[in-house]
């Protein structure tokens, strides 16, 4: 049997346990305030080329949107995103938890359209009754997206500049930022992400980590007495020091970039399988998640050798159906695939 | 330098890590529905003597008591905890985060006093006009206490029986249950706990785990929908594995109760140390913490060779510190201390 | 200048000034305890012929929305509703300040279209993933909607089925319930509405009081220590007699009945006007709000004597406006309005 | 049967009535955007001779306490009350509620002691490790209190000065302000609260109106957009009118400090009634509320010809009792209840 089911299906990359391994007998202090923390964020801001950010790590994404969110919008506010984001739709209800709306917009591939953004602001503040309404005070997108799919340079710097022009904070949920980065299609690098976003973060847990993601506030933002705002939320990791060894290991040697790009390079052979034998694909994804269009039977059958994720029914006798690679798929994962496709 | 700053300066037992590195390759499914997690659960309820016991797995002690305390609770509720108690002082406001109440009691060396309990919620019920104040719904306390100190089964009991006499649940924080479980001074079992108590946790992050506390519903009261409930809270883990591979290792061969009985024999050594020198105790601590008072200048010599924590000034001339003692307490540590101390 | 601005732009009706007046000096108990609130709950539950009907009274609808919600709905639910909603437009995010997620359906006319919920609630329970997603508690919907349109009594209980097939709770939001009910294209009574309902309210604010908003739960589902939870959202009002004095006014001689039907009678004779004159019409509203097309200079010349409500852009030249009656609407109003209109 | 339950027993105050009647037919905005409203608004900064002063009116005073603390305190941060304050005890953990803790000071006679606030603020900022713990962001004190005592000039100056040098806000909840200010043993006038206090409210519906907290901001400091974050907490009025009306009324021809005088008046002749009877106080109250000790026996003849609060228990024997007076009370209601004490 093997496994495209997610991109979180094995631990972590072999370079990082290797680092817990190393440095697990070592006394440290708690709550993030340890060397690899100091570390691994100076290491983040060079990364970044963005000396100024300030780089904080929680353990998992939606408690990342959920605290980002949640900190940094006024009382009057809440937070735009696609209607297929994953705070609209995945998170059962975490930014709504924390008392703050979602503001969801149509989408075209996972993304904000930069125009229709620029309309429903637009709108709003043409509206003098908006006082009864929920300000849009943030824009949330993440990319890749939950299909997948990549903003452009031009389309993110529409955005930045949409909500800048509004006051609006851009924030970026790069749970899977390293795919997105190292992508063939993609025209961004982690600078470029840094210096038009106000604040975003670079996933771990899915691109190699037991877990982790790392925060960057690019613009002298982050909230005042941060630290007692996550311990708030009870997102605040007695040893912080997992966290801190983590990013530390994976801004070292460029290892979050090989990750990442190891996955896509398998995810762009497996793309070729398929196509090569004829399947059909839902939508033109060009990371490391990839959507194909499976009969039902075929899907039974191919279940038996190979796991995978259920995206959603498309019609009576076909499913979409979700195959991810990552930092541990291997070339003989691939040709198990391919053997069991038949 | 040796450090007795905190039984959380370490990384993870060895074992534990030696674990998470045989099992990093395989595949598993995520948030917790994997072989390890489902492993762990059984040898916990095995433990506990509870077999209908449910068990759950959270990241850290504040998150584990603000998802407990929010997801039990009916709308009208608080929760009662000693005015030293964790959630009530060092949660940056966690609980009231949650929307929930924290009814604070005077508490007798970090401990609510049976009576004192019995007498609030009489006083309650007694006053016709609680509709407009908070129903007490639910106790918390912390085994061991803040202090270090432990509640007798007799104590528990009482406390059990007035909870359950006014249809109050009765929660026990367990951040260090083992060192309360291994104390010399300890007159209950692990099965104690879980048949007096209708939901507590074992913590694994102050126990020699990287992070991770298991939460186990003793009477067939999990919430329903309870992941669904985590998730919206921030606190479900992708990789479900990590809390359940180190519990798995914790629950096998008593390697829970080897290493709680290591520090607590470390801790009597340094008691030792303590008294056969000459300095006194603020509290009598039968657990892994131990508070000691100092003069400021011998403080301030101390801290050259020596990691420890403030605890609180006693007087001006006065300090109170915290000596705790972990997995990864030597004796070599304690000779260390015993050389500074001189 | 006369005004159509809104059906609150007045007092109370003559008739509840009176009761006000009346009973001023009498000394009652507070927080709704008092015989005038007792009084209006028993006649309102003999309206509603609901005899096991729970009354509460609140002050507002966006409060009503808010404690009805946030009460009723279980940790891991939130509440659907149209896009256009009250609940999801215009009250600044009160449901999700309370922690719950609006899951919004497109909708056709300002209403919920029961094949579109069925097919939601079945697409959800489908999908073997919604454990990461929030679950369908409630439905809420308004009647009359926000465009004043009207549900048929077959369309409310096909979603009433719907609801209760997957153990939801149908609440429908009754503002403006008398309008609805008064309607010449009504259907249903207030009995009917009680039947199929699990919860509704009668507004009295918009319907002839001062405020206040008559909360029905008709299946013996009030939430237990209501009072409390009401207290908890700041909500319980100490002269809880404001409300009952209104309230037991209103459903004395069918005042509730005679107010609304006579406002409908001043739509009825408005909207004659506006069609002989030859406006057209943005929706076809079967009750007291009226929604005209006007050009942008029609508009700014009525202005100067007739008072309105802007309603939203329809194109660069063109705007649709809200002309509303309410109890205080006169044929000497309408006349003004027809001699503006020139 | 003569009553003296509370002071929110009747109506409101005729006068009061007398202009909700005569303006009850004029067209007027909502949401407190009408003449009234700006009247009032004008009226009350001239009485607290503070022209720039914000003035807001919601409906009542648990509302306000939850709206004013919960717009105004940052998120690290909560606010400090006596243990026996409204918003620590009778609000259902209303505070709570917004995610936000109420730290609780030990009291004086229901008061905050300055000193006991000062080594309060002085401790938390003394130990290094606030950054876990809830910053105090804000002082509440009620004045009167709620057993109305009253704070001397000194007194609040000295609290003033201790938020002021820590950054926090001083809140006074003033729902009996007006009993407060025309105490003869009051030192205070409302300049001097309007001139000491960051933000305070002036009661209504225990002074004389059927509802209505008038909330004064007085250093340019009302949260933006408050008008956005009081209908996100479903505590905005659609008939603005209603507060705005009634707070006009009280500030023309100093009805509020009328009202209040004269309850203070019978209050005066109250305490010699019952010390002249020998009776003894719980508590030396200088203002509307006085509490008084009964034996049990005495209580229950006494019931069946006065109405009044139960407190609490004091002893076996003997209970602590409520009396109140308002606009209400009249001299006959005195001799009943001096003919009633036998």
């Amino acid at each position: 049997m093997v496994s495209f089911e997610s991109d979180y299906i094995a631990g972590a990359h072999p370079q990082i346990m290797k680092c817990l391994a190393e440095t697990n007998l070592e006394c440290l202090s708690g709550y993030g305030t340890d060397k690899y923390c100091g570390s691994a964020r100076e290491k983040i801001r060079a990364a970044c080329r963005c000396e100024n950010a300030d780089v904080e790590f929680l353990v998992g994404g939606t408690q990342a949107n959920a605290v980002i969110i949640a900190t940094m919008l006024r009382d009057c506010e809440g937070v735009i995103a696609a209607k297929t984001g994953h705070v609209s739709v995945h998170e059962a209800g975490a930014i709504e938890y924390t008392g703050n709306k979602v503001l969801e917009l149509p989408e075209r591939n996972g993304k904000i359209v930069p125009d229709v953004l620029a309309g429903y602001v637009a709108d709003f503040y043409a509206d003098g009754n908006h006082e009864h309404m929920v300000f849009p005070g943030m824009v949330y997108l993440s990319h890749p997206t939950e299909y997948g799919t990549l903003y452009t340079k031009q389309e993110l710097e529409a955005i930045a500049d949409n909500c800048h022009r509004y006051g609006m904070t851009l924030f970026l949920d790069g749970a899977r930022l390293g795919y997105g980065l190292t992508s063939r299609e993609s025209d961004m690098t982690l600078c470029d992400i840094a210096r038009i976003c106000d604040v975003f973060y670079i996933g771990g847990t899915k691109v190699g980590a037991l877990c982790g993601e790392a925060v960057v506030f690019t613009k002298n933002n982050k909230p005042k007495h941060f630290m007692t705002s996550v311990k708030k939320r009870g997102a605040l990791l007695a040893k912080g020091r997992l966290l801190g060894i983590q990013f530390d290991a994976l801004f070292t040697d460029d290892l979050y970039f090989k990750i990442s790009g190891h996955a896509i390079e398998m995810a762009e052979r497996m793309k070729e399988i398929f196509a090569g034998k004829g399947y059909a694909f839902h939508i033109e994804s060009p990371t490391n998640q990839q959507f194909v269009v499976l009969e039902n039977e075929q899907m039974e059958r191919l279940k038996r050798d190979v796991a995978f994720s259920f995206w959603e029914n498309l019609d009576e006798k076909h499913t979409v159906v979700r195959f991810a690679t990552s930092w541990s798929t291997t070339e003989e994962d691939l040709r198990a695939l391919e053997a069991a496709l038949g």
